[in-house]
């Protein structure tokens, strides 16, 4: 850490920080220059809020953070790239993984239906959601735990692996007992008591980034997850709140190779969020895949223009089965292949 | 609703158009203009998700919603001002209402000192955290129920009222049990769950802005709370985040004029969180009540570069002993006194 | 365009809206729902502020504009998409045109030895600053006309366009002598007598985005160049100002499928000034190629950290000589070609 | 400055970075810490793009300035806050400054009668465009020297200062012809050929906030003009650009002790620009003043319904005239007084 002193501070100032550095079981180097002084801080392990501590201090410009506050979340102490693996799949791997299904479980019939196009179309895993956060309390919450076994009844069926989120603490148990990846939405990715839970559980989580969240804060999130021992987090890029409005959200696609600079955890892009009209889902998806994500995450209802949540941004079975061999051909560009050894069955 | 086609669609798809508007029980009007075609949709009550299903058909180019889609929290059908009364103190009213206390309860002596020193200012609601959200896994979490009884202790021996966070529905109860007002955090603002269960709770609830919220938004935040029937909201805008970084959060001062002629909810200011540094908490301070705040809620510390959290922004005992006078020169210069009938012993 | 009355407002509010449209040679149609009543408002040309008028009228909730302010730069009156054709060179076609160069031309060996390169590895148009904008008054400020002879050496040397800035209305005419396509910076966007004085001068534009531009403002700068009878504009996204500071601006690459929704003009993508830093910028490049933009702008420098400006984000010789076939190989994924006949002597 | 290598770089890129220092004349402090090694560098004057310079250069994790890189708008060397003086007016001493007026000069009689109504209320300058930069190509561009003429007869009559835009280096010398306070507005806050030639003007300069200008930024904006002999600048926070869209833009009002505490330049808030709507014009004129600004410029036009510009957020004269003493008594309770001696005739 380095502490920055103001311009032209008396000695006792200075002496003071250096008193407090030393205070706290860590060593100061005082470093003259000819405007200001700087103090270099060394020693381990940091507390994580010495520098709101310093900041505060009478002389003190600024206080900059070296270590990064994210450790397992982080290339240091991991220089692999994280793969997680479900059985026959592979996340994270050489392969490129397509996550694919409506918004919402709506009935038996609209999942169904969709799973066995996603899955024909190349998709290896069903997203689908049985509790729903929803802007007003007024709209369709989702079907809970029926939504559930209809997840898993698609699942029976088509092979495909599923993923659902999981909104509090309190739920984690039941939907454990169904889905393969829980997901944790960008409404919830600070919610750290639900981010605890999952920790505990030991199924891959995918972390939705949060609508305004720093690349770092998502990080520690997934510290979160990490440090109750579960090391299989997928980081999901769905688009940040700025002030443009012609989409539903901006597409950050920097994330992708920001997050894999800092981390070794595999990053996915959700253009579907990002977008929030179907007509440009297909130009971020590609965009994703060439950025470098691991998989993208999208939406597809068999009327998008019926669904009971997100039918603006939801592709139909067509539209879905169109882009899928546009997305294999830029995966094929950037020297990637799918996620499963098995040719899906177009 | 008015739906806008597109410059020189067909008649058939203004007719699709229509008819969903007829099978879902509504009536549509035709506009037919030079350029475009628009068609005004009326009847009650209007889908909440309406909007989006408009938007996906073909040929719409874009749907405007007409409505406000929070219902209870608006003047339409509440158009006196809220005003909450727990026992002699009155938040909303003709004055305003200072709440300060620590970021967190730390311990018992901490507190109490802090308690004592806040009213004997002027404050007649004390702040202290008892569960706490920090963004790294690593930092100090909160005394949990401990933190509860110190605040209580506080209350006895001071006569203020009582505010903590509450971060998940299993707390409610315990937190309950202790406090006046629940405080829920900008990152639960949108945690649906846990504004429910406050509702059902029955007191008072400040509802923070989650960092990048439209005001719209977090009315219909508000409006979760107020759906299980309680009315007691206290609305509190404590910085967005934008691309300034001269301060940890932008307060957001036009928040409490839009605030108030959206909804008849009383509406606090945050001017610590905003600020992130305590050199701009008074100028802050003051901008919110001069902006028309009901309230200021801010941090206050004994030692604030000893803090275990939020140091940075709090304010020293003399600090806020000189800022309370100014404060009050602005409330008086605004027409507005203070939310307790008795003076302050200062 | 719509008029979106107040709940419940008198019938005398809404008459005299009604009277105002009429006193403007406008018609209006009144929709009564059972909330509201909205008035939309039809006849040709509206003025550009009409909704501003509007806006203010006692009663009056919200105007909604249905047409869009910008026309020739919309699909509605040039339903091709804009090809520019410098010589053989075509921007906008079935090709994807490569721009490089290094941010500011420096010396003539630094630049003839950067124009050899990037023509070898493949690129058709060299960019090169002789006019700087700089934040800081103390920083490097350009060669001025010095700097244009050395571009047009360049050109003659090796056959690539040239592209420059052009900073101030008054250098319109001498940048003129020199270049082939202007390019107009992101800080003057909007400065719109520069927008006027390019306009007039009858060769191709590069208008960059500035840093908080909507889409529908770029699309309205872009009109003030076409507005005096100049066709070929090339709107360039080079990242927007965001909360996120992991790279120098936030790509907003949803843009490209965005523009080429409402606007004919071609779309390039300019990745280092997006990334700021050099390991981001090929993730970006084949993330815009992939979302279907038409070109890119990439800095290139001999020697980037002996760059005068801009070094961070340049790519050396071999760096940028290894990006091309990636790019050459997501251009051919998404099924197009290079913008020139010729095979490229890499 | 800073630099902080990566984590576990080897021996050799540190000794690189080191030499590269030395090469540039100055000194450098080797720190190794557990994790890292940092290098203080010191010497002066540092070149204005070392950082980038450095953050290139391998094994660099990050560069962190200590020095800021405005001079002439900093404390530093210039201890005492700057008042500007135009005859017997004064802005940035103990008084408040309001500027009042309309958006465009129309006509001689709105400008005239505006100028009557704003004095008698006690506004000491007349604000009033004669050249108008509008988003639009068809929109009203103001009547030039025209407009001039009626600004500098509306002082004559009524005695008030008069502001006026300027938008284009070529324009500054008629401009300066009549005005007595250049205005650059936010969309060429950053033209840094207009910014060096009001500072060649020595009047004085209100220099409006680019939309999503850092703070930082500003200041060397103001700095281009200071650099040029002019030290007469007065910053204008007008709104920045965020996602809440309720306002036209979000005032920023913190910008106002930030500025403060890094700039001894008179502050002034412009409400109406960041309002958009007259209806919060007033909350904001208060929370300006309460926060510690210098002065406010506050749109008035004798009929906002027929205004040609900004007539939405424009007051009518009555608006006005009660608006001015709730400025005063807030004037008063920060213990400020008005800019001018005399008592104005209400």
């Amino acid at each position: 850490m380095i502490i920055i002193m103001k311009t032209g501070v008396e000695r006792d100032l200075i002496d003071a920080v250096v008193d407090r550095v030393q205070e706290l079981g860590l060593s100061a180097n005082v470093i003259e220059g000819e405007e200001r002084t700087i103090i270099g801080v060394v020693g381990l392990p940091l507390p994580p809020t010495l520098d709101e501590m310093f900041e505060v201090m009478p002389g003190v410009e600024n206080v900059v953070r070296v270590t990064k506050k994210f450790k397992l979340a982080g290339w240091d102490f991991h220089p692999q790239k994280t793969t997680i693996t479900i059985d026959d799949l592979i996340i994270g791997g050489d392969g490129i993984t397509i996550v694919a299904g409506p918004c919402s479980v709506e009935t038996e019939d609209q999942t169904l239906e969709t799973a066995r196009a996603v899955a024909a179309a190349g998709a290896t895993v069903l997203r689908g959601g049985a509790y729903k956060p929803r802007t007003s309390p007024y709209e369709f919450r989702g079907l809970g735990e029926r939504g559930l076994e209809i997840l898993a009844r698609a699942r029976e069926e088509t092979g495909l692996k599923i993923i659902t989120e999981v909104m509090t603490p309190s739920d984690v148990e039941i939907v454990g007992q169904y889905t393969d990846i829980f997901q944790i939405g960008a409404r919830n990715c600070q919610n750290y008591l639900l981010l605890e839970e999952v920790g505990k559980a030991m199924k891959p989580v995918m972390l939705k980034r949060g609508l305004s969240l720093l690349i770092e804060e998502w990080l520690l999130a997934a510290e979160y997850v990490m440090a109750q021992g579960n090391p299989d987090v997928i980081l999901c890029e769905r688009g940040i709140r700025t002030f443009e409005n012609a989409t539903r959200n901006t597409l950050d696609v920097s994330a992708v190779p920001v997050l894999q600079s800092l981390s070794h955890l595999p990053v996915f892009i959700d253009p579907s969020h990002a977008a929030g009209k179907r007509a440009f889902v297909g130009s971020l998806s590609l965009a994703g895949i060439a950025a470098g994500a691991d998989g993208l995450m999208i939406e597809v209802h068999p009327s998008p223009d019926h669904a009971m949540s997100d039918g603006a941004q939801s592709l139909d079975f067509v539209e879905f089965a169109e882009l899928m061999p546009r997305i294999g051909a830029v995966t094929e560009a950037v020297g990637r292949g799918s996620s499963v050894p098995s040719t899906p069955a177009i």
